[in-house]
């Protein structure tokens, strides 16, 4: 039997409802094909600052680092939101935590589910057969740089990259883009940024070591565009953090859906999973949040834990739930299911 | 009379075509109303790379200073983008061009066109209505900071805002919100950028100055999906420079064709034009580009010279050709004009 231990940050608002469904789903994996999977929960983001005063609190780092994986709900709280002047916000805590972990590469899949293709505000035609996966660099750049202000009160934040930050993300968006549709896609904006510049040439040189994936370069601005006017040329689209931060939540809109949107971010050493929506705080203990995105996050964690066969039996079990309409109420507003009833129904698909 | 010098930079690709039709509207008004326009050509991109090694030519510079206002065409050949090491580019003609003129705010109006619903990569319903205004800064932030190469091989770019930078362009946004249905949204990523945080605070304080304004607050990864999924809910919206290129292009979208949508920049003492479509150089020579993006930023020309009846006159001559589907292929693919016989029908109405 396989072993593994799993970190749960279930975090504030929605999270811990979407968590505790997909833990259900993990032990209903255990189940059926005899692996243990021991769960520690474990404080992160607004909840740890009430409880502790740190978003991140060391104990949690350190029950992260020993982990086989973490499962993450979501952080934030409006409290924090508009107030510019707050030191300690629990943003902080995701951000140190991706860095502690060198989590470096966020994947993010983004697929039109046949079932669900009415609730796009994209029409059909646009979307029908979409299917992208969406590599985005998750420790470096501005999000990490120098910030601050001067003594004249202006404020600033430094972008950096390394060749080393890009090349490492890049062969694992090459590798991916190999075993799908050949194509990759990087997102830049090389006719005005240096880092921009820096990107294209080192992926140009990467990509000779992969002559079956053919490589084509958008502005970022162009992209934006495109996600939404095309999807369907897209297989792999690779780019740094904050475009990544922007481009793959725009893309998010094509499966009608944030709630059914998951996400792996991925270092040499550690992995962390975790639905792309956020804490959604008015939604908070009313049952309705959608923990499918958190599923399928956890469907990605067995994937990285070499287990295709029980992550293939969770996405069974999701498709079921679509194709039958089991589902919270902004996908099935006539009929709607609980968040338990979701989770329940798919667990017991497995 | 009204006399007033109008430096037209064509630039490349089907800047020269679009222009051409955006000064014959501006002709028919001055007939119409008894204006006289000057009008100055000169080069600016890669026409003015090509011809003299420089984007920026001093004298068109020069010229432009000396203008009540620029007209642009387009700028961009794809020879330069594919080259991270070409050291001379046609953007840079742009970018020189905007900080030397001062022109720190650029204006896009986004607008669904009833008749021109079906064209839109997005339902009806969700578009139905929009009219948005975007403040985009313009000569500050990430492409005017510092940037280069360390010695390590790294690359950087620095973003910085000043207060002044921030409270010229915001009060700009407030009056337009007053004048209009009196909310603004500011998107900026304030949990992760210090420059954010500045953005949130002077924002907040001007506020005060106008009581009649609802201002809220989006993180630039939620705006790119609030523009998709609800762009109703959108009046002004104010935001720096990069996040501004993204989120006014992907807004771009819903119009259903780039080559709707026209931009003014503005300074406390220039002003230039432009549609905010590219060079698109495939298209260059054959009749297809839609002028009227080019056409409705000479109307905007005519606002801000004073003259709102005169606009109105281009608008509803536009209007027109939309009502009667005189429209170029993108836009009228069964029974489509040119370039010319768009711009002579729009020219004609006025
Ligand atoms: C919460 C925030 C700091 C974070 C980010 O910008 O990376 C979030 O938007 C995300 O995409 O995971
Ligand atoms: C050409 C490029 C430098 C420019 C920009 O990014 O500002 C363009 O995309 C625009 O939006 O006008």
């Amino acid at each position: 039997i396989l072993s593994k231990r799993i970190v749960v940050l279930s975090g504030d608002g929605i999270g811990p409802e979407v968590c505790q469904e997909a833990v259900r789903a993990l032990k209903a994996v255990a189940d059926k094909f005899g692996h243990e999977f021991h769960f520690d929960y474990q404080l992160m983001g607004a909840c740890a600052i009430d409880a502790t005063g740190d978003p991140l609190p060391a104990s949690t780092l350190d029950a992260c680092r020993a982990a086989d994986a973490v499962l993450l709900g979501a952080i934030g709280d409006p409290k924090y939101d508009n107030d510019p002047t707050a030191k300690v916000r629990p943003e902080q805590g995701l951000l140190r935590l991706r860095k502690s972990l060198g989590l470096y590469a966020n994947i993010r899949p983004v697929t039109a589910y046949e079932q669900l293709l009415e609730h796009s505000p994209l029409k059909k035609d646009r979307i029908q057969g979409t299917d992208m996966l969406i590599f985005r660099e998750l420790t470096g750049g501005v999000y990490f740089g120098e910030k601050g202000r001067n003594e004249d009160g202006s404020a600033y934040d430094n972008c950096t990259y390394s060749r080393f930050e890009i090349e490492r993300i890049a062969h694992r968006a090459f590798r991916a883009a190999e075993t799908r549709r050949g194509k990759l896609t990087l997102v830049d904006k090389a006719n005005v940024l240096e880092t921009s510049r820096l990107w294209r040439e080192v992926v140009q040189e990467i990509s000779l070591q992969y002559p079956k994936v053919l490589v084509d370069y958008l502005f970022v601005d162009n992209a934006a565009m495109q996600v939404i006017l095309n999807p369907k040329q897209f297989d792999v689209i690779l780019t740094e953090n904050m475009f990544g931060d922007i481009i793959s939540d725009e893309a998010s809109v094509i499966a009608g859906s944030l709630g059914l949107l998951p996400s792996a971010s991925i270092g040499d050493e550690a992995a962390l999973f975790e639905p792309i929506h956020g804490s959604y705080p008015q939604a908070k203990g009313k049952g309705i949040a959608n923990p499918i995105a958190t599923i399928l996050s956890a469907a990605m964690m067995l994937e990285h834990f070499g287990l295709p066969e029980e992550a293939a039996s969770v996405r069974k079990a999701v498709d079921n739930a679509l194709e039958q309409g089991v589902l919270t109420p902004e996908l099935n507003a006539k009929a709607p299911y609980t968040t338990e009833q979701v989770g329940s129904f798919v667990a017991y698909g497995i």
